[in-house]
């Protein structure tokens, strides 16, 4: 099954971080339930486009967006302090947004996820940059997948992200992570991989269709779960439908119970 | 370049037969004309429909189809006889629709073929029935290209269809046939994988999204031509986007032109 991080509650956004400053939990939490209804598997809470109000916001919006759902949190936060406190607060086992290989990020945060009950999100980031090759991104994942063994760690807790290239810049970009995708899928079976998408839109027009098509594309090499909008139902739909493609859903149950929603549609 | 065959010349269809039946050459020439534009590669040209009928009708169509467009054919009739009749008619190569690995059908067509000029759809089918395995699509495939190889046909003019069962009856027929596609476009590197996808949604509700993601899947492991309705925008728009998203449209320009003639839409 599709594992779908929602990522609307981050006050990168306008209308969120206007919320958050204003302490408007009913706006929050009428966002965290319809991500709830529309499908998401875990709420993405990323408090830090306040400079200096990280910590009092990320507080706020734990509490806050955790009496609205059951669902588990995705903590989005470079800041082991603050993922720390935020840890504190939740009530079920979350995801952390994120670790990568970048020297600065990788030490403090594998010294803070040691010991900890959570699942993480793992970049295929280094400190030579973005990842170019297909074995840049497969070899960044094996020695992520490796240190993060070496800490207790499953491979179920494991959701690599290759980082998505804009096709506009290369057009090799969509096929390089598809390939990435099914050998991280096939070599380090019981991983997962996961990312956001619109990057490899960037620059293109109609970039929507762009991105839904490249999901499904994804989800044919095995990659299955993504940092999305889940009220985009164009993009739920298709992910649904190529999951089942994909053979995950069994008896087609998921789909039909989605096409019985209305939330796909032909 | 994503290769389109255009399904609607078809006397199976109540309304294309009623048309041929009257002789109404402004319906089929104006069906064609738009397929043109729509962007197809070839018109398939199918008159099997009419019992006794079929050699009259087809000589009618091709002269018709041929008066309202540029594009090649492609000749649908299981009749070596019907085939003859309709290779001495046409202007352009054409592709034939279609041998099997049947008995009663493989030794007829291949007579017909030998020396031809022309391209041909080659079924995944023998007298054992339908492909049920991954290894069933890959063997018949190998079996067809050598054979077909042996009386001088190249790669390039090879379109083999892997005969897509539906996801009702076994989760697993679509991901057998994308594995298949993706072991053919490797091993018999040079041929085309093509066919009608429809089957793969028999049997389930919202039928044109399961098609059009099944057809994003399939480019995503090379599927590079298939049968189908080219007047059908959502389809024909997904199939342009994962056509570029597999990064077979050199700098976007298809994609972009698409978007500029609004043929593709988010």
């Amino acid at each position: 099954m599709f594992t779908v991080i929602g990522e609307r509650i981050n006050t990168t956004l306008k209308k969120v971080q206007a919320a958050v400053a204003e302490r408007d939990a009913d706006y929050i939490q009428n966002d965290v339930r319809l991500q709830t209804e529309a499908g998401a598997t875990y709420i993405d809470v990323n408090g830090g486009a306040r400079i200096g109000e990280e910590e009092g916001d990320m507080r706020w919006l734990i509490e806050v967006v955790q009496e609205a759902t059951e669902l588990p949190l995705c903590l989005d936060s470079p800041d082991p302090n603050i993922l720390e406190m935020a840890y504190g607060l939740v009530k079920q086992k979350p995801m952390i947004n994120s670790i990568s290989l970048e020297k600065d990020r990788f030490d403090p945060m594998i010294k803070y996820l040691e010991g900890k009950e959570c699942r993480i999100i793992a970049l295929c980031m280094d400190d030579s940059g973005m990842p170019k090759t297909i074995e840049d991104i497969v070899s960044r994942a094996r020695t992520l997948v490796e240190k993060l063994e070496q800490i207790g760690f499953k491979r179920d807790d494991i959701f690599i992200d290759p980082l998505i290239q804009p096709m506009s810049v290369d057009i090799n970009n969509g096929t390089i992570a598809m390939d990435a995708v099914k050998i991280i899928m096939t070599e380090l079976e019981g991983v997962h991989t996961t990312g956001g998408l619109s990057n490899i839109s960037f620059g293109l027009p109609q970039r929507k269709i762009i991105n839904r098509c490249f999901l499904a594309m994804m989800i044919a090499n095995g990659y299955d779960s993504a940092i999305m909008d889940p009220l985009d139902k164009d993009i739920m739909g298709l992910m649904q439908t190529a999951d089942m493609v994909a053979g995950n859903d069994q008896f087609c149950m998921n789909f039909i119970k989605g096409v019985r929603a209305e939330k796909i549609v032909s």
